[in-house]
């Protein structure tokens, strides 16, 4: 899968690295990128710091990510510094975004842009080159930035504001990315870990595009042994080729658990 | 905060960047840690793909990471290559633990060391000089790696096997490095976050070792206004200490916000 474009998804926020909030948007995003035929590199929360968010995001531009999604850190106050330090890689200064502030004064009724408060102006206030996209369920818009071949999606911190953008202005761009379908398809075997494994291996090494997972954790005991979930994922430039390649895939892991003694359940398609 | 000493979670496999499973080891970890009184500064999720591993581990070890905790990785399968990557970065071979071995072999009924399987002799192994610290939930050992400044603990993946093993072997050093109390209390307040922001950011600067959110997610309307969440964290040598200072940073809490024309209700003691 590592020669496929990829994308990284990075949460920013002291409280996620402290223990107060559970970060879901992560997982949400991952969920929907691998729906979209996509490929997730790296996924990681960082610190309100503004050396810490530079340096990485930095990386993740030099390692040549296609696509960077950013969630939190775009609010009214000084720890709120994705935008800044967009900027600061991009080298470029920062532009408030006179069209959002319009919008943010005729929702609110206020009549002069004397009158508009720091703070929605600091949440109009983009790299210079980016292009804003409005935020339908909030405040703080998506900044699409880019830097060399990477584009930076930045999307704020709230759940339903990640879901209403992510929508909006990002799930188009990425499956125009990848135009990849992906299936997916639950199986148990009755099998241990340590003898399902390798066939996991050696059906993933016949056939590229495919991805073989065994979850130890929800294995199920029973009379006659035990029942371990796999799932078959695989991906392919339209249905046909992936519902023909999950079909070669299924039908050489059945061959090779049948000849350790085990049939294949199908349980579940993804 | 960020002179504290820091603790880098990352958590290992493909399944936990497609969407598949959730990664919640992490969440619980950062909460165990931050209940100690420490500094968690980045949490990642990476790839089963050792250049990824490597990489990311190294740079981990070279920026004084003091605690680096791994999840996941350490089973018998050849795509378990957390033992492998750390022995790289380490710059030393791997060894098989004949003491896990032959644990191994009693719980099991093996009688000849020719009949372990390569499974789990695989789970035995570790970089040479390292210390594996056997699992009271499963099979693979947490494994202590010194890399220069920075000691690794590498857990398996399984929440129930991170919670015991952390539980066992992770949780006192934590202790050790920091002895630390943290102290955290829940407070609302009736004003927007654009006027709240400055607030928190204030109390931050005047006293170190605080830490004050607001959670905007969490805000509720109410007849006459809102009330917007706040936690304030507090970090001291003793208790005493960190009391005094909590009360400190409360007490600047509500006289700023008083001047903003808000009371502060006390909601929750963490």
């Amino acid at each position: 899968m590592s020669d496929r474009p990829a994308i990284e998804i990075y949460s920013i926020g002291t409280e996620l690295l402290n223990g107060q909030i559970q970060d879901t948007n992560s997982f949400w995003m991952a969920q929907q990128t691998a729906a979209l035929g996509g490929y997730v590199r790296r996924i990681a929360i960082l610190d309100d710091d503004m050396d810490e968010l530079t340096g990485v995001l930095k990386d993740a531009c030099q390692r040549g990510t296609r696509v960077v999604i950013t969630t939190g850190g775009l609010g009214p106050t000084p720890d709120d510094m994705t935008v800044e330090a967009i900027a600061k890689i991009m080298g470029v200064d920062t532009e408030v975004d006179e069209t959002l502030v319009e919008r943010y004064m005729e929702s609110r009724g206020i009549e002069k842009r004397a009158d508009v408060s720091e703070g929605l102006i600091k949440m109009a206030t983009k790299p210079k080159g980016s292009v804003a996209h409005p935020n339908p369920a909030g405040v703080a818009p998506c900044v699409e930035s880019q830097v060399g071949e990477t584009t930076i999606y930045s999307l704020p911190g709230p759940p339903r504001e990640v879901e209403a953008l992510f929508r909006q202005s990002v799930e188009d761009a990425l499956a125009g990315i990848y135009d990849d379908v992906r299936l997916s398809l639950r199986v148990a075997v009755n099998l241990p870990e340590s003898q399902c494994g390798p066939i996991l291996h050696s059906v993933m090494s016949q056939y590229p595009n495919t991805y073989l997972k065994a979850f130890v954790a929800l294995r199920e005991r029973t009379a006659d042994g035990q029942r371990l979930p796999v799932d078959i994922v695989v991906w392919g430039k339209k249905a046909e080729e992936a519902q023909a390649l999950l079909d070669k895939a299924l039908a050489e892991f059945k061959a090779q658990a049948f000849e350790k003694g085990s049939e294949v359940e199908i349980r579940d398609e993804g």
